[in-house]
């Protein structure tokens, strides 16, 4: 793995009528990144100036160092005629391309027509790439026969279960398209979000969407683990950026798995949004101890019982056997890991006084059915933690793998 | 004025359960901080770590350098019980002094019972102090005369008037108390709402909150002022944190304003929030000139119509009636100034595919009857802008002066 120089990055482009005579490639190694030998973007780059290149044989704002913040988006299609999605597909790789990159939307010429709005909304002018990442996946209802894709829908795109205790909210789950943007800089991934949106209009309108305010998980391996709404380091066993053999176990669909009609998954993965809201004020009368039993883990430092430091392996045997450890650690669960990459959430108060806010949980994995089923199967049934939390909001996306150059577009193995 | 240096504040404190042993004077002098000669927070500081004085003759939070983030809440109280209500004012005041510092709420000895609930919920342990400011305000409500301070209200709280297009929704609007927390971490803000609500219990509740993920104004005189959702500069000609001569007219209330029942004030200033809701959508189909027609500048510098640079003074002949520059300046409105210290939100989606996102306007003023009321009085009534936006929440508080020192209160004139 080569790293280069963590110089700044280039700042956003402030000239709003220009022609588009940057080249594309100038502006990404004008940034600091990290690429693997393969072309992969790796994990531990921190300078939140910096751009993350767009291409490559996974999608970025997965293995990617996750970023500070996120806005996500859950979209519909609004229309049934494959080639105008075709279109909206091809016009939003560019443009993912053009913000990752730290530029302007659109080539500043707003078709040549004067009284035409201008290509790109504006706030994010002058401001850096900010690692932004744009990572596109396909919902299950894509597949319902409006665009011809009920055979290429994979098997490993399932629809979740009901799980005990979820008390979903159809208006924050599901969706025939997501989006996940993250950004060192809010106002850079609200940005991508609302561009996106914006060109998609009379194509795709937004379901849902949501902004993260803080990580709360590392894919950097020697990082502390981001402290979540409760006060707790979780997910401190995540797979990490760098870790090859790890990702192509766990996360990258494998030229095996993607059979048959889901043969064009091979290089992506499958993502798991669940919003989590958290009951933090009856969690705040709560005794330490009973947090640390609930959790398996001592609040200060975010070791497993027993254990001196927060990366040493639990004995998990030592776990109250309903610890939120034990049960969602891989020997639990057939060796189930997941890389995750949630955020802290809060979005003003639920009427009765209380804060609405929680976990906006992203899980990446090869496989669904291996992956979250079991884990949250298992957490569903015992967790001590479910008396603080509920599952509101929930969906899941096939995540095609990158897009290989200027010429290629999100999902073109899927409408080829 | 004399400016430390620009170290980097002390981390937060990551021990539980130990006793309260580190001064209070020294985890603020080992951060970067700016302090005027009378003791004032000033406001040309950007380290992000450190920490900014909570004691003063103002509070800190108004003409403090805006920081990245904000988490903002409109508490009622619940009780009718004044001597309950002083007792939460002392307790905020002392974890408000604590976490601005970066410390831990409370001393960790948690009551001295091993079974009560941590003293702090944990979430920012780890974290610099992160520039926190927490400004407190009343509300007109407090003053009905449940706590015996019907004469204590100042002339200048105002209810505000219904102003034309006004589209408010009473669950986001008004509040007994209110708080703003800014940070540049989000999740220092978060916990800062979060620990005051939770010490509130039972005397409080939290009526309706705001997160704001970016700064919309600069009250640094030299910076660029940053873009909001529109991607324009508005509020370029704000009030500065460190022209003394500018906050005594136009933000503080001084000691001959501030007679018979309100003389408590004297020191404080009046803050107007209002939730503004603005319909990118829209405006994103609108051509760049009729957007500058609208705002009365230049989308990509900031300039006022005529002129090169975004700080030079416009001349308001030169602009359209109806821009809003030109409605909004101080000699549109007989001097009307106000500080400005607003921030972008984006709360989802609204269920028609639109993002709730805009404007969460804060101002601070000397007196909101020669402030914000003709100001938006203008504004309603002719602002091009009016078109795009949509005032959906307001409230209006009274804002004590500083907190003097660690015997002071917040409000303690107000009750004494």
């Amino acid at each position: 793995m080569t790293t280069g120089p963590h110089a700044a990055g280039p700042a956003r482009r402030t000239v709003l009528a220009a022609g588009g005579g940057l080249a594309l490639g100038a502006a990404v190694t004008g940034g600091a990144v990290a690429l693997t030998r393969d072309g992969d973007t790796a994990a531990p780059v921190a300078d939140s100036g910096a751009a993350v290149p767009f291409h490559g044989a996974h999608q970025a704002g997965i293995a990617t160092a996750v970023q500070d913040r996120l806005h996500f988006a859950a979209f519909d299609v609004t229309t049934d005629d494959r080639e105008k999605l075709v279109r909206l597909l091809k016009e939003w790789t560019r443009a993912a391309e053009r913000m990752a990159a730290g530029r302007e939307v659109g080539d500043g010429a707003h078709g040549g027509l004067p009284e035409a709005p201008p290509d790109d909304t504006g706030e994010a002018l002058g401001l850096k790439p900010s690692r932004l990442t744009l990572t596109l996946g396909f919902g299950p209802s894509l597949f319902d026969g409006r665009f011809g894709l009920k055979d290429r829908r994979p098997g490993a795109l399932v629809d979740l279960p009901r799980f005990p205790g979820d008390n979903l909210d159809p208006a924050r789950s599901g969706g025939d398209l997501c989006v996940q943007a993250c950004a060192d800089d809010p106002q850079v991934a609200v940005h991508a979000i609302r561009s996106l949106a914006r060109i998609g209009f009379g194509t795709v309108s937004v379901r849902w969407s949501q902004l993260g305010f803080g990580k709360t998980s590392s894919t950097t391996p020697d990082a502390q683990t981001p402290r979540n709404l409760f006060g707790f380091k979780d997910g401190t066993r995540n797979v990490s950026g760098d870790d090859s053999a790890g990702l192509d176990k766990h996360v990258w669909v494998g030229a095996k798995d993607a059979t048959g009609g889901g043969a064009w998954m091979a290089g992506g993965s499958y993502l798991v949004a669940r919003r989590i809201r958290m009951n933090v004020e009856t969690w705040d009368r709560t005794s330490l101890a009973e947090q640390e039993d609930v959790f398996g883990r001592d609040k200060k430092e975010g070791a497993a019982v027993g254990k001196a430091k927060e990366h040493d392996e639990p004995f998990l045997k030592a776990l109250k056997p309903d610890s939120h450890v034990r049960l969602a650690h891989p020997d639990s669960n057939g060796g189930a890991t997941l890389l995750r990459r949630g955020y802290s959430f809060t979005d003003g108060t639920d009427g009765l006084g209380r804060l609405d806010a929680g976990l906006f949980f992203l899980a990446y994995q090869r496989d669904v059915r291996s992956g979250f089923v079991p884990v949250q199967t298992a957490l569903a049934r015992s967790d001590a933690l479910n008396e603080y939390i509920q599952h509101v909001g929930s969906a899941v996306f096939a995540v095609p793998p990158g897009v290989r150059d200027a010429d290629d577009w999100w999902g073109r193995g899927l409408f080829s």
